[in-house]
């Protein structure tokens, strides 16, 4: 079992409240985290409750941003851009999780996933529509690299009717489990199966719309078999 | 595209705020969207904060429980946990998400996603030690049913070591979108490849501890097999 130690930043928040030994320090498993993912969970409060929604994003991790040198998260907005319109400068919580497998111990207690998953804590900042351009783009290749290049090109009213939170990957947490089993010595005695199933999101056959009979091309069939693979 | 029509409580934080026809009526898809899921986004608010945090989870949906008619989502706790405790009967979400596919239409403002996604608004209650033991049996076989029965039954010290929210299925909307691309007609006459990109959770084989040698159970590989098929 790998374990990693620290949270990325140091504010109380990000300080883990457990298993501490599960957070992880390096800013390229970070990216890697971040890149993997299709959709983040995007937290706000709303008239004092907390709201989760799954939300697409992309992420900004490049050398050319100057001033976000630890680079920024995009989110698509839609209804939490609504309520952050409302109530600007208010702190969300946008967490992105992988699940990469079962761990099952003899006990139920011992028992557990192996995951890795990245918090990031930040007031967001919604773009104007001249900013808008390059996170759209971003959002695109995001699900699918290289397509943004491909698709028809943004209208003006494309960009008025999307909004775009930018969110900086300052405070930041990330946590990795993985590995084998970690149980009492004692359980390891019992005759109980004990092992870890992988777990990993797959990608299959790409299905083209009724009236579209070109053939699928590169950046489709290149990120299918990326995702495609076996365990 | 198929669509679905109404949250499933009509409270103003469970009425869709757009994509209304996402918004899914049926519970009998509400158990199927919560019983796919491996971890729950759990939301809740610390010093004014949201916090979302990746969580294990289960669901009790069964006839068996009067008190409880719309069902039970049971929270495995810890750092939310401890902040419930500190400050009990505030109002926490959790949302439970499936990206079923990438929609990849002619333009990047019409591409999207197939998700099915479950939010559910409550004031959890911690478990005490003598619920614990169904709560905590239902964690275990969400992950791989049949499981509970075969791990070492649990002790009062695993008991004691576990904390357990219950949060009541009765404030809750759905969302779901599936199907091929949905587009501007005009954007279908552009040369450019439209579909959809399956995508799922797929097992991989059993990979047992070093210190196991028994074959791997029929709990085990049925739970694969279930999971394991090409998209």
């Amino acid at each position: 079992m790998t374990t990693i130690e620290q949270p990325l930043s140091g504010t109380p928040r990000t300080r883990l409240g457990r298993k501490r030994n599960r957070a992880a320090v390096d800013r390229a498993v970070l990216a890697e985290v971040l890149h993997a993912g299709f959709v983040c969970h995007l937290g706000f409060v709303r008239d004092g409750v907390p709201v989760v929604l799954p939300t697409a994003y992309a992420v900004d991790m490049g050398p050319d941003a100057p001033d976000a040198p630890d680079g920024t998260l995009y989110l698509h907005g839609s209804v939490a851009a609504r309520s952050l319109v409302a109530a600007p400068d208010q702190t969300v919580c946008v967490t992105v999780t992988h699940v990469d497998g079962l761990v099952l111990a003899r006990s139920g207690f011992d028992s557990s996933m192996n995951y890795r998953s990245a918090v990031v804590f930040g007031c967001p900042r919604v773009l104007a529509d001249d900013e808008k351009r390059h996170a759209l783009d971003l959002l695109v290749d995001h699900l699918m690299p290289g397509r943004a290049a491909a698709v028809r090109p943004m209208t003006r009213k494309d960009l008025a009717a999307t909004t775009v939170l930018a969110l900086p990957l300052t405070e930041v947490s990330l946590k990795v489990r993985d590995g084998g089993v970690d149980e009492e010595p004692k359980d390891t005695e019992l005759p109980i199966w004990a092992g870890v199933v992988p777990l990993r999101l797959a990608a299959g056959a790409p299905q083209p719309s009724p009236d579209c009979a070109l053939p699928v091309p590169a950046h489709v069939t290149d990120r299918v078999r990326d995702l495609h693979p076996p365990v």
